[in-house]
């Protein structure tokens, strides 16, 4: 055998796992039998809005030749995401510190070489998105867990920040955030950066959920905070998962220093994906229509769930998920999650894969499936418990 | 200033900035003037076969969700890979070890990540693909250059890998290779894979410029190892640089670890290009004419280009670059690939991206742009050289 790298020791981002399952499980069920409910995956059923692949395919039938775009993609991406800041948030973002990337994985593993050294100490609050720890272990870079719980809102505080000891190199906030779906309020988000800049701690802000909040107001640490690196994607809101497009809003001592990265380890972002990316931006109402149904799928679970057993829920400001705490029911969510698949048909995630020391008592239930799928779960789980 | 990490000194990819200095000088151009030749680029003109345009037109049309792929890739894509090697080897290579990747590019993070730790050494000869020196050093890692010419084809050899002391954790090698064009001979990659692999060497093949050889018989080294790596792409035979899609063979061992990589880095590959990777096997007539028309251009350079003053060209076993000693013209490339841009109007990269120590005295000069340009650049040379 020969040896392999620190990287092998990789853990596995489980929600694969799930879906992996549920799979299974669907293609083993009679002829006839209700289908199983999809709670676990983390992206939107809708595929593209239709204008976006539209553009793809109008290209593709033009014979465009789709090579290699510039590293950070096309100008007029650029130029269009960096009106979205103007027009979304009334932020002033140049289009040259935007570097278009594929999907917000290819962002991080930019991000994170540019700003950390291994052995650096980057915090986050727990529970969180699984890649970001595994991305900086895999680089040999430190996270450092900050538990948190509905009294903050699963986000993490300055507070809890100010009694790291050192102070950490980095800090990963996301709001809405993965899996609690809670958010920071603008001025939490400003005053955490502003906190960070003062210190030398380079803020890196997730705001891949960002369109799908549902009545708190969203706001971008590039409003905030000229040292921050904001992640974003066209997976969540665009619905477009699988086209594979992110983007960075760069601070500009990062700039060439990511461009030169992006160069050797990606080139280029898929060229198509960027065209279908751009015309997104004209496909408003198609993809307000796909957040209404997630706000009426959230409203149906807030109301249904509770009576039904799962009680203790986070507040779900945004992004598709709910948190639930299901200690009174478990100590072992990967069995009890296992059971509610063979049992009342609902895939969901165990919470081991977001936070480690208390995930064992959470669930993570996504709602951006199919509406009248996601309308059945209450009465599925409410007769499953009763059992 | 906020610190940077130690990714934030990765050298530019350099001949990204000579394609936007060749950009510029051909929109400087006066009406009417003679266009740039562009021989600098490494992608070819003619973008993907029209099968697998249409085959990704069609599943858009159809409405398909294109959501996240498996982390591997479509089973039906991994399946069509594994026939290809026993089509185009005889080479026996199950679907369970091929991995789809994010170009060539996403897949060596994977497997530098995977195979080696920080401060591990991988050897290569010199000239040598930069990125493989760029990654290596972003993610900590140690390229050790083995100075290679015309004598061995710029290619290493098993007497120059004995002289390393202590032996290196990693070998990459490239046939053909860029930017030389030069091939291994299969017994030669037959002896050092097995010589890799007896020592515990990992050895990384990058075969990405399979497909594209003038005479000399391809071998893959997954058929001389199991231990070994294989990097392959869409990119170059397939022609089609810009949907991103590659694709590794994987020694059993690191079949998981680079799983939960790639889960981790990448969730998957761009669904619709997955989808015309797999078209694209069935467009050989159109992918051998494009070769054709290389070789017909590599014939009218290797006969035109040393009487007109280009005379010392490495042997152009395979892929589309001629590798040029231009030590007899200049000892500085970079001036005279710009003066060569500005008199002749022929973009060319210099040879410092590849061999940092003896780059300077060489010139890679790419045939893969359109066959009556190529076909202009002896005379050019030729007049330019002759002022």
């Amino acid at each position: 055998m020969l040896k392999t790298g620190r990287g092998a020791e990789a853990p596995p981002f489980l929600v694969m796992d799930v879906i992996a399952a549920a799979n299974a499980a669907g293609r083993a069920l009679p002829p006839g039998a209700p289908g199983i409910l999809r709670m676990e995956v983390g992206q939107p059923s809708t595929g593209a809005p239709r204008g976006a692949a539209e553009a793809a395919i109008r290209a593709l039938q033009a014979g465009a030749p789709m090579g290699y775009t510039e590293a950070f993609g096309l100008p007029s991406l650029r130029e269009r995401i960096s009106r979205h800041y103007a027009e979304h948030y009334g932020a002033t973002v140049p289009a040259r510190r935007i570097a278009v990337t594929v999907g917000a994985s290819g962002a991080f593993p930019l991000a994170f070489l540019a700003a950390f050294d291994p052995g650096d100490r980057v915090a986050m609050a727990a529970p969180f998105y699984p890649p970001y720890a595994n991305i900086l272990t895999a680089l040999g870079m430190r996270p450092v867990l900050l538990p948190c719980d509905a009294n903050t809102r699963f986000q993490p505080t300055i507070g809890m920040l100010e009694q790291l000891d050192p102070l950490p190199d980095g800090l990963i906030v996301a709001s809405p955030c993965n899996p609690a779906g809670t958010m920071l309020t603008p001025g939490e988000l400003a005053a955490i950066a502003e906190w960070c800049h003062a210190r030398g701690i380079r803020l890196i802000s997730d705001e891949i959920y960002h369109g799908l909040s549902y009545g708190m107001a969203e706001s971008t640490a590039a409003a905030f905070s000229e040292s921050a690196v904001v992640v974003n994607s066209f997976s969540k809101y665009f619905s477009m998962t699988g086209w594979r497009i992110g983007w960075l809003v760069l601070p500009e001592d990062l700039l060439r220093p990511v461009e030169c990265l992006a160069q050797n380890l990606f080139i280029s972002a898929p060229h198509v994906a960027q065209l279908a990316a751009e015309a997104a931006f004209n496909c408003r109402p198609e993809l307000e229509a796909n957040k209404a149904a997630y706000a009426r799928s959230r409203d149906v679970l807030l109301a249904g769930l509770p009576s039904a057993g799962l009680d203790c829920l986070a507040q779900a400001d945004g992004a598709f998920y709910l948190w639930a705490d299901v200690s009174a029911l478990t100590r072992d969510s990967v069995a009890f999650a296992a059971r509610m698949l063979a049992e009342a048909g609902i895939a969901a995630t165990p919470g081991v894969d977001f936070d480690r020391e208390r995930g064992s008592r959470f669930l993570r239930l996504s709602y951006c499936g199919a509406e009248d799928a996601m309308a059945e779960a209450p009465e599925r789980i409410r007769r499953w418990l009763a059992r």
